[in-house]
Parts: structure tokens; C-alpha cells; sequence
């Protein structure tokens, strides 16, 4: 997830590393600019709780906040975030979050790369026909794909693997 | 409400402008400092629910978060104030953000008191025997005292007795 009061992009993505991923579902939850604070939240919290009630994820990975960027808008993060946060950790669901800088690094190989390289890289590894539209959504599936990659330990599907192949090989 | 990761703060207090207060409970919720994020979020969640369970407030004033403090506990706050807002939007009680110096000048007529001042004239005006502890639990009580003054649109109890006052004159 990549949390935001306007736009929350939503990617679920299923595999382990080193095989193939496949892009399970994509969106961004929004919320009207001209609400008052708390019914966005709750408005966020409604969209999340959808996603995970249809998905029924293993893990959640959210974007860390930083505060390099304006200040408003970080607030609005920080908020969003807590929402997703919250969601996940109340189903008991772990959470990882990792920075903008991790994502790009994982996916592009660059911590510096732009929205349009992401993009293209999300949309190669994920063999989608176009990158996906808008940048929070192509964002959210490059965060599910960096965790993939980055935490093989909280990846149970990723653990059943591991074992079943040194299975094989000890066999 | 005064939001905070490790203290949240909560005051619940009655009355209308221009009449003694009453305080109906104060305390805080607290959250370790070692738990993950997503727990402790949950955590506060589940606090603060109880707070609004037990008090049923027809409404709830949050401190407005800035960024003017450093930038850690600035994200913990934001967050803990999201998880406020949630809670309280999620009932539909009617949300107040009021900012420290808002809060410091309705209760002392000065929006640059330190917590001593805030915490004297709190304890004076709820006519306590001692000022609250911690210093957060004194925040969130002035806070509520804050928004009653300053919002008597939003007070259905302060609606009333305008009515009941203007009808008396009327009458």
C-alpha cells in the first residue's frame, strides 16, 4: 500500500523470489479533497478493509514516511499510513514497511529512479500489457514486489519453497 | 485528545461557556515504546475506544499535529491523531482540531504558557486538588476546556441552554 489521503494505491502481487509474480488485483482508494479529516480516514479504512476482506493477504507492506517532502502532504501520509497500519495489524497481519528509496532500489536497481522507470520495471516483472495507471497504483505494486523480494522470511508461501526444495535436495 | 505514540492523553470534561466545568474522568493511554508500530496503533485504537464506550462525548477535540517539533515523534503523533480521528469519525461524533497555542491561550490567556501555567490554571478552572499527571493527561483536559469555549456551535448542551436563556428573555 502506498498510503495517501487523496490517493491510496492499492497492489496485491503473489509469487516468491526468484520465480515469476503475478499481479492479483490493483486500485488506489480515494477520498474527496473537500471532506473534513476524520471521514477520510474512515473512508480510507472502508477501502483497505475491502481489499484485505477480498484478498486475504499473508502480508502487508506499507510505504515508510518520510518528512523530506512538504509538510502538509507528510502529515496526510503519516495519517493515511496509521489507517493502513491499523488494518493489517488489527487481523493480525505482519507488516513491513520500507522506504520510497528501497522500493525504487529493488525494482529499478536504482534508489533514484523516476515514476516512468518504476513503471516500466512493475510492468515488465509483472508482464502487464501497460504500466499501471495512476503512479500510486504502479507504486503500490512496486512496494508488494520489493517485500517479496526483500523479507523472504515473513514470506510463508516463499518458507513452504525454501523447504520443499531442500527437501528435494537432502532426499 | 492529545495524540501521542507512547501517551495519549484523554480528558473528558462538561459544560458550557460561561458555567463552572466538570471533570467527568481523565487519564492516558499508553503504548510500549519496543512494540511494533502496527501494534501500537492498534493498541491506542482499542484505548481509545473504551474511552468512548464508557463516555459516549457528543464531541471530541484532538490537538491539531505540527511539524514544528522534531520529525520522529512529529510521524508518531500524526499517527496517533489518525487513529483518534478514526475512531471518533467512525461514530459519527463531531470532530474539533485545535492547535497547542489555541489551546495554551483559551486556558491561560496566553498562547505561549508553559505546561506549569496550563496545568495551574486547569486544575483551578475544574476546581481539582492537584494538577493532573502526566503532563498529557493535563493537555487533553485543557483541550476539552478549549473546545468548549471556543465552539459553542458544536455543544448541543450550550445550543440548549442559549435557547433556553433567549426564550426566557423572550418570554
Amino acid at each position: 500500500m502506498d498510503p495517501g489521503l487523496t490517493r491510496c494505491g492499492v497492489g496485491v502481487v503473489e509469487g516468491v523470489a526468484g520465480r515469476p509474480l503475478t499481479m492479483i488485483g490493483v486500485g488506489v482508494v480515494r477520498t474527496p479533497a473537500d471532506a473534513d479529516l476524520g471521514s477520510r480516514l474512515v473512508a480510507i479504512e472502508q477501502g483497505i478493509e475491502q481489499w484485505l476482506d477480498e484478498h486475504r493477504p499473508e502480508c502487508v507492506a506499507v510505504e515508510r514516511v518520510f518528512s523530506q517532502h512538504n509538510v502538509r502532504t507528510v502529515m496526510g501520509t503519516a495519517q493515511a499510513s496509521a489507517v493502513a497500519l491499523l488494518c493489517a495489524s488489527r487481523r493480525g497481519i505482519p507488516v513491513a514497511l520500507h522506504t520510497p528509496s528501497e522500493v525504487k532500489a529493488a525494482v529499478t536497481g536504482s534508489g533514484r529512479a523516476d515514476k516512468a522507470q518504476v513503471g516500466a520495471m512493475v510492468t515488465r516483472l509483472l508482464r502487464l500489457g501497460a504500466p499501471p495507471k495512476p503512479a500510486d497504483a504502479a507504486d503500490a505494486l512496486a512496494l508488494a514486489i520489493c517485500h517479496i523480494w526483500r523479507a523472504p522470511a515473513q514470506n510463508r508461501l516463499q518458507q513452504a519453497v525454501a523447504l520443499h526444495t531442500s527437501k528435494g535436495r537432502t532426499a
